[in-house]
This record gives structure tokens, sequence and C-alpha cells, in this order.
């Protein structure tokens, strides 16, 4: 069985460098240069086996998404990554379990051009937390806080397919690749939190369900916020697989979406529409932010259709 | 039981704000502004419950341990203290035991004007891992790669005693406060590291054993070191605890000291005696660097006398 210093020598091995990156992996801290005029961006995130995912995930499926989700944040302040470290705690210092968690880790951080500049290994029950780091343009960051009432509501992609896998893994019945695939693998909005600098006033990855999500944007603004639930962008793998009824609950709080939800004034639409369209990514106003506090839901059918909801809570866990 | 937001509020409500936190706890991410002509310090470690520190260790402590074993590492680069993440996964949500760790944790913050800017809290086995973020002046950080053959071997404060507490909880017998105090509140030598920029040619935090972190350092520079036992620095407290045979390995591989190790050219001795003397630091050559590679020991009665010493291995655990 590898040491510490051995696996840290494995993982030295793959990463790539980047300009910036004075000194990377392999002394006491990273030495990193940030571009004069811009701000720092730092995000924080652990996924724990069993919580935030099946304890048989495959190695590289984490990987990806212990990177995946801290990248998200990044996107959801539209910032540009470009450095992480990376804190993994493993039951046992197996090198196979390390190179193909690597597999997917690095897959994705080449992606995005990131480099992973420090870290540390331990033993203990399976965890990674992952600090990333971006730069923004001082002043244009997107922030929670800057939503107004009258301003659109929208959300990038589709919703609920991660939710609906997690639905199908509990219920160990029949389950779809394609909305496992969107559990494992989500994909950070990177780009288009790129294309909203200037257009959205607030925004928020989508990681606990766009009720809790869009509730801290509401909290942080001061405004409430009116959702017609007959607009939630659905995919038609989800739509095979669950009814209206099943998927709005999933939709609103299942969490794990890794979409953008932000707000802008109407007059902004089109531009939106535009500079999402040039980064491939779609995008749907799900509805309106009102002066009253409170995020209501709307149905097409009637408010008396509405499911209740409750943002996804870390430690209920999956099980 | 609180949730996770309702954990974060207790945090958030207990954090100190610096002028270069643009936005702290509470969006997506932190923004943070780093000086002009500095370069960013980013270290990383994880501390868990049985392998980092007994079990029963106070969660005032462990709060103090965690930030201290990660400014130690900045203080090994010559950084000055700006910012963390804390990524923090626990059993339950017990708010006092959040409050008992927040006490140590925020006052070793608050003596480094250390800023809590973001991280996490989930549910698992316990376990912390801090992300530091420090700032120094465009290359002027310590390395470990500068050290050269004729260069002074120098240790701060003393060695052995956090080791000394370890051996002692192990043997379930007599132990003493002093030393357990040592291996419970490390001091991270900030001020220390500081005052070696442009003094130090190399220089190293000894988390893991003098043997093995100097090992790092000659490797890094491709030299070799004969180290004096003879001279090592001892406590008092310690040499009252342990006789010369059962000191030598705690010092040289016990971890935990958390002081820095740094080389020197003679020349810059006196130098580093008055600037570490002005920030109440004492210090103590033990050797000097060889152009032969390997690190070798040397007693005052001969070297048949030396202890065979191995590197702290993390996967080996205090149990």
């Amino acid at each position: 069985m590898p040491g510490e210093f051995v696996l840290i020598d494995r993982i030295r091995a793959r990463v790539r460098a980047r300009a910036d990156v004075v000194l990377g992996i392999g002394d006491d801290a990273a030495l990193l240069r940030v571009p004069a005029g811009h701000e720092l961006v730092v995000s924080c995130d652990t996924l724990v086996s069993g919580v935030h995912f099946p304890a048989e995930t495959a190695p590289a499926d984490i990987g990806w998404k212990a990177l995946a989700v801290n990248l998200s944040d990044l996107a959801a302040m539209g910032a540009t990554p470009a450095w992480c470290t990376l804190a993994l705690t493993l039951p046992d210092a197996d090198g196979d379990w390390v190179d193909a968690f690597l597999d997917g880790f690095l897959e994705l951080a080449e992606q995005h051009d990131v480099a992973l500049v420090g870290g540390d290994t331990t033993g203990g029950p399976l965890s990674i937390t992952i600090t990333a780091h971006g730069v923004v343009p001082e002043g244009q960051a997107l922030r929670r806080d800057g939503a107004r009432a009258g301003d659109e509501v929208w959300v990038t992609g589709s919703l609920g397919d991660a939710a609906g896998a997690l639905a199908q893994w509990r219920a160990r019945g029949p389950s779809s690749a394609k909305l496992r695939h969107r559990l494992d693998r989500p994909t950070p909005r990177i780009e288009a939190g790129l294309a909203l600098r200037g257009l959205a006033t607030a925004a928020i990855d989508l990681s606990d369900g766009l009720a809790a999500d869009l509730g801290h944007v509401l909290a942080a603004s001061g405004v409430g916020a009116r959702i017609d639930l007959g607009r939630l962008p659905t995919s038609r793998t989800l739509a095979d697989h669950f009814d209206e009824a099943q998927r709005w609950p999933l939709q609103l709080s299942g969490g794990d979406d890794y979409e953008l939800c932000f707000t802008a004034p109407a007059s902004a639409a089109f531009a939106i529409e535009q500079a999402l369209a040039a980064c491939d990514v779609t995008a749907t106003v799900v509805g309106v932010l009102v002066a009253q506090p409170g995020l209501h839901f709307t149905t097409p059918e009637g408010d008396d259709h509405v499911p209740s909801v409750a943002g996804y809570q870390h430690f209920q866990g999956v099980h």
C-alpha cells in the first residue's frame, strides 16, 4: 500500500501547469499570480460518500463531480476558473482508485484550464473537499444581492434530471442512464456565467433545488418571486419517466442540477438569449420578481396544484 | 438539531471583516483583493479525528489546531495570512460543538487577522479541511529549493514536545499538561517566517518531524545535511520526562512541532538572531548542509548512538 507521499507524487505527475502558477504542488504552499484589476473568487465544497453521492459511484464520476460542484459556484459568480486545492480523505491509500478519480477530475479540470496547485491526502472515510479559485474583473462579479422587483427569473438548461436519477436509484427499479449521467457528471455553467456579466442582476447555482436556492437570492436582495411551474424547463427524458405531479417536487427541491438561476430586467432578455446561444446554453424565463417577500408558485391548472417543497438538506443524506 | 444553514449562520455571526474582503460568507463564493505587487499563497490541510488528533480532544483545541497547521504552512513561505475557508464535516449538527470549535479557531484567527470567508458544513465522520490564503511580495517567498551546501540548518523553538505528549497519551500513564498544550495548541511561526524573508535560503514547517521535513528541503535543493543530535533544542519539560535515547526519536520523527526549519549562510547568523529576537522567537543551529545527498546524524557520543528514524506517515494514525 503506497503512503501519502507516493499518492501525492502520483497526483503531481498528472497535473498540468499554468503560466500564473509560480509554484504548484510540492512546497508548503502554492504561489499564484492574480491578474491586475481582478478580484480573487474562492469557493469551497465538500462531498461525503453516502451523503452527496451513492457510495458505489464510479471514482471517475466522483472526481468529476467534486470539481464540478465547485466550478459551478465560480460560474454563478461570473468568474473565470484558475486553480484549486484538493483534500482527499480515503479509507485506504489505493493508488488505482486515485488514478480513476483523477481521470474524471482532470478531464473537467482540463476543459476549464484549472490547475491543481495543492492539497492533502489523509486516511479516513471517503470525502473530498475542493477549494476552487477564479478571477473576475473588479466589480463585475454576479452576486446574490442585486435582484430587483420586476426582474425576470431565468434558469439555464433543464431542471430535475439529477433528482430523477436519485429517485430511481432510491426506488431500485428501472433507471435511465441519461438521468444518471446528469447526476454523476453535472456541467458547470462557466461560459454562461461569463456571458451573463453585465446582463444579470443576480445569480446562484442550483445545488439544493430551485426553491431553496432562489430563496437565497430573494433573501439577499430583499424581494419575492412568483414562479410558474408550467414553465420549468424539462428534458424529454425526465418527462418520459415522471409525470408532472412527480416532476415538480424533483425540479423544485431535488438539487444537484448545477444549472444557473439568474435574474435580469425584461429589457435584457434579447441580449441574454444571444449571449447564451453563443455558448450553446439554453435558458428559460420561469417567473418574475415582486416587491412582496416570499416565494410563490403558480401552475397552469391553478394554485391548488402546487406541491409542497423544501430545500435539500445535506444532513438528511441520500439514504 | 439545527441544519446546515443554521450552522452557517452561527459561524457567519462570529466572523470579523477585513478591508480586502469584498464579499465574505453568504454568496456562491468569496470575493477578495490581493494587493498589487504580491503573490497569492495557498495551503490546504485536513485533520481527521483519530488520525491527526485523539478523538477526545476538546473542540476548542481542534479548532485552534486545524487553523494552526495551515498558518504554519504560510509561515514557512514567509507569507502574511489573510483569509481561509473552512470545510467542517460533523457526525451531527451540534451547535454547541461548533461554538466551542469556533472559540479556538477564532482565537487564533484573530491573533493573525485571518478572515473566514467561506466553506462548507456536511454530515459525516469528524474532519476539518482548511484552505489558508496569504500574500507575499513578488519573488520573496521562502521556498524549499533554495538551500545550498555550506548553509547552516536552523530550527525555531524546541522540538519533540508534541510527540512527547502523544507518547504519554498512548502509554496511558503520567502526562504533562505543558507537553499536551504543545500538541493541542501549536504556535504557527508567522512572525518568524516574515522576519526570515531575505535571510533564509529555504524553509519548511515541521509537521512530520525534522528527519522527513528536512528531507523534503534536501530533495528539492539537491543537497545533503549533517545534523548534530546534541544540538537539538529541547524544552526543560521534555527533558524532565524523557531521557536522551527516548527523546531523539521524538524530536526527529515525532511530528506536530510546527516549528520552522530553515537554512541560511553562516554570514547571516547574526542578522537572523537579531530578527528572530525582535519577534521573541528563539532559534538554534542544528547542523550544516553538504554537497553529498543524504541526511546524516551525529551524536556527541559517536555515530553508533544515532537512533533509527522515519518520517510520520498520516495513514498510520495515532492509534
